[in-house]
């Protein structure tokens, strides 16, 4: 292991957390192996506790190291990687690497939406937006939160259960004749707040990544408006982008 | 304003930050309005100082709110969306904004680097890689860290002159004959560490972006790999995707 340097600009904790991400580059420290442990580091370093704490903390909340109650910290698997490219949704994606990946609806309803958002999907602002919350698992594990908007007057006569029944993408297609073409995603960094923790089973302060997609028919008709909250501590989002 | 729902599973400061981005999002709210008193959330809504500042500071750390010392809390200007699509980066994308765009190289070394980036660069783990540390800029702002490592091999008499007088696309291209093709880029939420909310002259916790970009030519060969880190508090990243 390479000592900090006590005269860098770089903050200790920093420099301990690139340290730690090296050695697990390196091989050194390989998934599931222990790391060492605090008073360890701060031996070796010559820091506070407070300093390891901080670095291994950090790296705890971005999913590089876990901890297990009573037992240590340890690193954690490599995490896989999701590949959006192309209108491919990362569900697709996920389907792709062999994961499987279903939805259950939580809540279906016809419900007023911030002016923002009735913008977005064409409704006047005194009209209802149909407005569906969903889980995504993967393989049982909750891995996003979704909220999608949709103008009611483009879906007449969609129920829960037609929902439940096919894919949203098919159902815009089959059922309605709406043919995606394209998506405008918005992608921010968020901490997960308390309802989002319990969904995916998180504590201390974990990040996650917020999407915020519209997605257009060809001639430039939105077609549906979603926000969908990732954890990312067990996987991470790729881009594939071409000339 | 609407009411915090007391019976709600969300909790109270969930919905408080729901309520207010919705009366900015409604435009009740306007850049730089003030936005009412913490007291004035306490009784209108009959919660803590603890929840309506908790509310407050997650969206001052999004950039949805900004504080001055002595002033108060103001709703934050709309940010601007770079789009990402194709090879085009981030740069080009704020160029075509109409921003004026400028780097400022740090560092320029023969260094080694982790194994991991030696075997995306191709390098042996006893070579030494080219590191380039640079300042993004735009308007005189920084807008992003970037550190740059490339395969000493492949970029013979590559100086920091070189680097200051052309972009890094065109050095790659009419100086090596290497032309991208295309991209992939890892994308993580990650909190700001000192040296980067210094750069950014932020305090407080903000959240950032981390790009991990390996670029390569058409015949998949790797021409470098980067890690950059952006703030969030002044603009949106948002990316295209066709089918």
């Amino acid at each position: 292991m390479r000592k900090v340097k006590k005269k860098s600009q770089i903050p200790i904790y920093v420099q301990l957390q690139e340290i730690i991400q090296e050695m697990i580059d390196n091989e050194e420290l390989q998934a599931h192996d222990p790391i060492p442990t605090e008073q360890a580091f701060c031996q070796y370093h010559d820091v506070s506790r407070m300093t390891v704490r901080s670095a291994i903390m950090t790296l705890v909340n971005e999913g590089v190291l876990y901890r297990e109650q009573g037992k240590g910290t340890f690193v954690a698997p490599k995490k896989p990687h999701y590949r959006m490219s192309g209108l491919k949704g990362l569900t697709e994606a996920m389907e792709e690497l062999g994961y499987e990946v279903s939805a259950e609806i939580q809540s279906f309803s016809y419900t007023e939406c911030s002016k923002k958002i009735a913008n977005i999907i064409g409704i006047n602002e005194d009209e209802k937006a149909i407005e569906i919350r969903r889980l995504r698992y993967v393989d049982d594990e909750i891995y996003a939160l979704e909220t999608i908007w949709m103008n009611p007057l483009q879906y007449p006569n969609l129920t829960e259960e037609k929902l439940e029944a096919a894919p949203l993408y098919d159902i815009f297609r089959e059922t309605y004749g709406f043919y995606p073409a394209y998506t405008r995603q918005i992608v921010e960094p968020v901490r997960l707040n308390d309802v989002e923790k319990n969904a995916f089973n998180l504590s201390g302060e974990p990040l996650g990544l917020l999407f915020e997609r519209t997605t257009y028919t060809d001639d430039d008709q939105v077609i549906e408006y979603t926000k969908s909250v990732y954890r990312i501590d067990k996987h991470q989002f790729e881009m594939y982008l071409e000339v």
